[in-house]
């Protein structure tokens, strides 16, 4: 299962994010009545690499901390804890000034009990992992959160979005991760919303083409196998050692047609799951993230022309003006990080 | 644009409702630090009826009304004040008793400012009507809020369900509208869920079929196309003079091969319906209303079927449990009223 050891790749960086100079502050350590906010860690555990944030009282970015990941329970609360007390260390502040830690995981989690099951991907496969709890026990007893991957990107983007100051309303966002799957969190007037069994969002098995093909879920024709990294790799295997959305881009870019049709089936598909998820939910906006979204305002752009392209032929879409709701993860903070780290303040 | 005129089919009933017996109670007049919450008012205005109910500080429902619709901006407020007026009347309280009051209206609502726009079927149908205003004068000021119908049957369906103490759990459901078209209203942890620009529950506008009917919203193979009224109406005209999705089921049961493959199409699409809206908020309950769901048992029992054939390929749709998600509107009270009058509470 791949244990990737080394510290070769890790780096860790103390720095003021741009955004808390344009920000709104929420408060500051120390001030108002109640009792005053503290710092938290957000880490996002992923397959490769543990990524971490270390917010402060304000809710600004005080430093980051990249790791690889290291697999299997024992390694993976081992290499967190690591991940924690080094971003904690480059942000200057101690572990008795957090006030908790949030971890973001795929997997099935189950947030009350801070356990996680089948996170495959870390090495995790079978038995139930009580990792907030033990996580906490290798902190000396800092409270810990354990999420969903997608709902802490949500959270963060939520996060990002309403500090940047673009949009005076509430946070109300759906995260559209185009990873190797597809599947979104959803950030709803504010509030988080995991849904009654934790299934919100996962619009990649809703069925959209009757005669479309199988689906590893069971059923046919899910909206998945049209717009994914999987349904791109399959329709444009990679030639050259880039990623296959890459080098799809680059051959339709260099006038390619069939690349050009692929191309725009994919952006038409993603346009597709931005519809679905305003026709349900009607988030404000929709944020692309996952490793597709990595080609950025190419992407953007293929997906908002689609949109304006369908909006075309229906009055009652156009009035809805999805082109104008969606918009790239933000790339200059690790997200995902801290959107745990948001939900690391309710611990 | 037919108006109604007589009293003749009016009637007005003063009665404490069922749940009242079983429901919880979540304060009562007098008690408490805060100010005694007080009695409201809720309107469900449709086409040809106003349904009205009085709901007591405990929340439960009083007294009904229920009145023919007069067309037109001030029929429509001299008919929504004396609807008010009497159902006050039946439940032995004053104007003055009241908090507040809620309408639900078929059209375009900002609830923000209380005005009502297109809505046809009230013959309301171009300038902005400034209807909560209008109406709060002609009651003398009692405060008023104006809501879509869709919102206001899921906030009734959830203050009813939640009262039946079937669940311990939040309110947390969609109520699915089988009418002329398909839309639904979402109640999201408590909480009615608008959407950024008043469209969330909107999927009739899914397209889940490329080469699908066209359909009136410029689009093709919309979810409305399969599961709605219309769809009933176009795949199985009425004959007998009753509505057609009655003759339909009639048909069915009597071993019509024909009635049985558009009945069992209907229940498909309609499952999707409801498989559509757990996959994207995961509400806990999916409440089947509008006219179609005067079927009742028989229409449910069909939607369930449906749910579980479609499990049988999907173990990850097995995991959600939809069958069991699914209910029929309760009947024993005016849901959309019994909604209003909550939202009135809020005014």
């Amino acid at each position: 299962m791949g244990v990737s050891s080394g510290r070769s790749s890790d780096e860790s960086s103390k720095r003021k994010v741009g955004m808390g100079t344009v920000g709104k502050r929420r408060g500051s350590a120390g001030s108002g009545n109640g009792p005053a906010p503290r710092y938290t860690v957000g880490l996002d555990i992923g397959g490769t690499k543990i990524l971490g944030a270390l917010l402060d009282p304000a809710g600004d970015v005080v430093s980051t901390v990249r790791r690889s990941t290291v697999h299997g329970a024992d390694g993976l609360i081992a290499g967190a804890a690591r991940a924690v007390r080094d971003v904690v260390a480059s942000g200057g502040v101690e572990l008795s000034d957090l006030a908790g830690v949030g971890l973001g995981i795929p997997g099935i989690v189950d947030h009350r009990s801070g356990t996680v099951k089948h996170a495959v991907n870390l090495g995790v496969n079978d038995d139930e992992l009580p990792l907030a709890g033990l996580l906490s026990d290798e902190l000396g007893g800092v409270p810990v959160v354990v999420e969903n991957d997608l709902n802490v990107a949500a959270v963060g983007a939520a996060h990002v979005l309403e500090r940047s100051g673009a949009d005076g309303d509430h946070e109300d966002l759906a995260f559209l991760a185009l990873g190797t799957g597809l599947a979104s969190g959803l950030v709803l007037d504010g509030r988080l919303r995991r849904g009654a069994s934790g299934a919100a969002g996962e619009i990649g098995h809703v069925p959209v083409d009757p005669l479309g093909p199988d689906c590893s879920c069971g059923q046919r024709g899910c909206l998945e196998r049209f717009a994914s990294g999987k349904a791109l790799e399959a329709a444009w295997p990679s030639r050259h050692g880039k990623p296959s959305p890459v080098e799809l881009f680059e051959a339709a870019r260099a006038g390619d047609e069939e690349a050009i049709v692929v191309k725009d089936r994919f952006a038409s598909a993603t346009a597709a799951a931005v519809r679905l998820l305003v026709l349900t939910t009607d988030v404000r906006h929709v944020v692309l993230g996952g490793g597709v979204a990595q080609l950025g305002t190419e992407l953007l752009d293929a997906v908002q022309d689609a949109l304006r392209e369908q909006a075309k032929v229906s009055p009652f879409l156009g009035s809805l003006k999805l082109a104008e709701r969606v918009r790239l993860a933000p790339t200059h903070v690790p997200v995902a990080a801290v959107g745990a780290a948001v939900l690391g303040r309710r611990s």
